[in-house]
């Protein structure tokens, strides 16, 4: 648990994985209430998602302009992302890694019936202690499974 | 995360943030496995529980019969519930709030079909260190959604 | 918190606590990333599981088997098991033992439909540190709820 990198004591290490947690838990629970003002601070200034299906969103402000369009567009998408069984390593003083099983839940409203994403998978993320404060510098999400109703992505090309 | 209220050392907050965790998950496994001599005293005596619709339950005895009534009454309502993602603070030596995210599955038996409410929401939570355990004093649930099958809550009306 | 049998510091026993809350991250990790060339060194070689119904399956090599055999045999099953709340309980220096909370979903294709296991339950885990690491060595698993499709047992007795 103790590579050469790092200087910190033990029960300080133990704190860093204790506030990544923390961390970890505010970016769900954030996204899920929709509180997008308070999104993109749990992340560093250039920090890089590959939680979208094939590309790349970059910095703060690109991330909560993605999300918040995905959830909170023309139609709203009510939100449950849970994650679990936390393997957070740390690699330096200010450096760390991570892997969550996760699993998420979207659902809208198209006219009287609901449309549903319900999906599995792993969060692999990083992290950067920045000013006294942890935040997620990467994130990559792979998938077991997903599964989804006909129309669940409608609402995406027509809000765009 | 050290406010000028504490005064213990850095390990022990970290043990009382763990105690805190086990405590919280004792409650949801007593409840789903309906152990309800030993629901009532893993909260304070003056518990106060928002998590009923509508209403404030108070004091552990109050509350180990609204949740026996509920789950294990005239009729067996079997019940899942799962807490994530645990977000500790540590208010004082002896008093911490926290959020988790929370899912419930609740079935029973109505005729020959199963009856389903899944919800999905945050517990919010406060904890109160007596005589050297830590318990829960104040429980409170908010909703991102809750689905039900028609027929759901007819057991509760039937068994009043 | 501290049983006699404990000689460890309580910093040393929160990394302990810490460490099982990884394998067991990593045990669940593993299996549904169907990695099974690491499965086996998670466990003692004396492991013993009560996972399975109606029988016990004994020792890393025939676990590994058991579980590569139901997931990733001739039928390839789509595996999730999430695990939640952890209690962790140090009994010495070098053994503890834990409940989890979990749910567990298998998916396999039989034809142009999906069979689906879903279950939920709580796994009732034993630890020994082997040469500095921690290991699983003994796993039982009681459930709450198991749903299945009419046919999803099917590709068991085909596979063997």
């Amino acid at each position: 648990m103790t590579p050469p990198a790092l200087t910190t004591s033990l029960v300080e290490q133990l704190l860093a994985i204790e506030e990544i947690k923390r961390l970890f838990a505010q970016r769900l629970r954030v996204m899920d209430t929709k509180q997008w003002d308070h999104y993109g601070e749990l992340h560093t200034a250039d920090v890089v998602s590959e939680a979208y299906v094939g590309r790349q969103v970059i910095g703060r402000e690109a991330l909560t302009r993605a999300i918040r369009t995905t959830l909170d567009g023309p139609t709203t998408v009510t939100s449950v992302h849970h994650g679990h069984t936390p393997e957070i390593v740390l690699d330096s003083d200010t450096t760390a890694h991570g892997t969550w099983a996760m699993e998420d839940k979207l659902w809208w409203r198209n006219g009287d019936q609901d449309e549903l994403l319900h999906g599995f998978g792993h969060y692999h993320e990083q992290y950067r202690k920045v000013d006294g404060a942890w935040l997620i510098s990467h994130r990559r999400l792979t998938r077991l499974r997903v599964d989804t109703t006909p129309g669940f992505y409608d609402y995406r090309s027509a809000s765009t």
